[in-house]
């Protein structure tokens, strides 16, 4: 009950502090990113891939149970994350009533936090700019993640917008990456063809890229071709095993890491028990990244 | 008036025979789809982006003027067509009121007719799996578009479904398709690599290829690289002067071919008139299309 009231007033003090910098709420810029980053000596973001069949039985019962699970994940890890990351696609799968959840989920991530839709749009350049007015303008995240086969023009349009980004893939650590991202293209693999040509289309303001790096060689050398830009990187374990790896050859001088944790964190505990285990394991995620921030 | 009556009659037509081939109505196979070819004389695909800003003002008022449109849009052009293609940005830029209308939409599209969700969606495995469930249970198309970029893992689960199909990016006709869908790897453009191992991970029973060929020779040396496949050309424009070449070099021996018309067709008429000046575009292209397929 202690550690309940404690998060309370945790958020509480977030909310005052959200009413005294109105000027950041809006301007999810990147100065203001490295500011929560060393504040809250963390560079964690909770991935919210939010399946319905994997949240715990008790919650079904809920007229909104997907809205509810991810208010209680929110609730229990806000002060140990910079971000938040919505995997559109389990949301989608569920059709309206999903994107209901999405967007009372986004409404109550707390401003001070990176709101990022993973929704791997791209299309001709018309069509892009449809997909940034609906998650810049309609939804109220800061950034999208961009697939970037179709090039320039289905990339531009997301940076079209102030304080708000693109999330470019570069190289993503899945088995099919290898199929294409790996290819030998001008004597660079294609993921690095994709970041040297797309870093002339914006800024470190407005453009990060997915880096699913598994080796600290790879990581390392994304970092010299990219020292500025900020690094989303997925699928680091919850052992933290390769988190020192990634920490270590990812960081710049300001962090310039985001990396997110999904099923990690919010399945870690099955029953009436998954907000603390979510809590629990994000806060291993906050101690190490601590731990590494100090250094 | 006549020929207002003379629609509703042909639609009649359809609705009786729909439920005459109850069977067809629930299996979008390839099969089907060149009967459909063939006994309609048509391979057109009309493209529902409709923006809400570009609709005629006289629906604005209308509660739902985005599915009015597109009713309006099905009913003046059904027989002259086998697929509609609905670009899913326009309507999640709308929101949740753009899901319902997207829904209502594909509802009405009659079952005779190809539903595509031109989505580019692709993801790791169990989230693209999530967006197959989305468009392929949730929402009853027969076929979505995906972008490649992250491999085998990411396409997979689009044809793990029966008569469903993945329609896989291959070249775009956009002018940021040179950026990498053109660049060279192993001796081919990127996007003949593409091509070349996704074909290995379906058959043409499930699996089609967005190419916006623009030159003879482009299209001419696709077909020989996939010379059964049904291909999804966008981009062709309403003069209809590249639709000669491209069915010239495009054809396979069951046509194999679905051009997509979108703006040219739904934004023909801007005001009163639109759906029949919507007709009369997809009348024009229909008119030239039998022409090639009696060849």
């Amino acid at each position: 009950m202690r550690k309940a009231e404690n998060r309370k007033s945790l958020y509480l003090t977030v909310i005052v502090k959200q009413k005294a910098l109105h000027f950041h709420q809006e301007k999810m810029d990147r100065q203001y990113l490295i500011e929560q980053i060393k504040e809250k000596k963390t560079y964690l973001c909770v991935g919210l891939d939010t399946d319905i069949e994997k949240i715990p039985e008790h919650l079904k019962r809920s007229a909104d149970a997907v809205f509810e699970f991810n208010k209680q994940i929110i609730d229990a890890t806000f002060d140990l994350c910079v971000a938040y990351k919505i995997n559109t696609a389990f949301y989608e799968a569920q059709g309206i009533k999903g994107w209901k959840a999405m967007l009372k989920t986004v409404d109550y991530i707390p401003s001070t936090h990176f709101k990022i839709a993973d929704a791997k749009r791209g299309d001709i350049g018309n069509t892009s700019h449809q997909y940034a007015k609906a998650f810049f303008e309609t939804f109220p995240f800061d950034a999208v993640t961009v697939a970037p086969y179709m090039g320039s023009d289905s990339v531009k349009p997301f940076l079209d917008y102030k304080d708000k980004w693109a999330i470019v893939l570069g190289l993503t650590s899945n088995e099919g990456s290898k199929d294409f991202e790996q290819l030998r293209v001008n004597d660079n693999y294609l993921f690095e063809e994709v970041i040297k040509k797309t870093i002339k289309w914006g800024t470190d303001k407005n453009l990060m890229f997915v880096i699913g790096a598994t080796k600290a060689s790879e990581i390392a050398s994304i970092r010299k071709l990219i020292p500025e830009h900020f690094l989303l990187i997925p699928g680091v374990g919850a052992q933290g095993g390769s988190l020192a790896e990634v920490s270590k050859h990812g960081f710049n001088k300001n962090c310039g890491l985001l990396i997110n944790a999904s099923r990690a964190i919010i399945y870690a505990g099955k029953n009436e028990n998954f907000a603390e285990e979510a809590r629990r394991i994000a806060l291993e995620y906050q101690t190490e990244m601590k731990g590494y921030l100090r250094k």
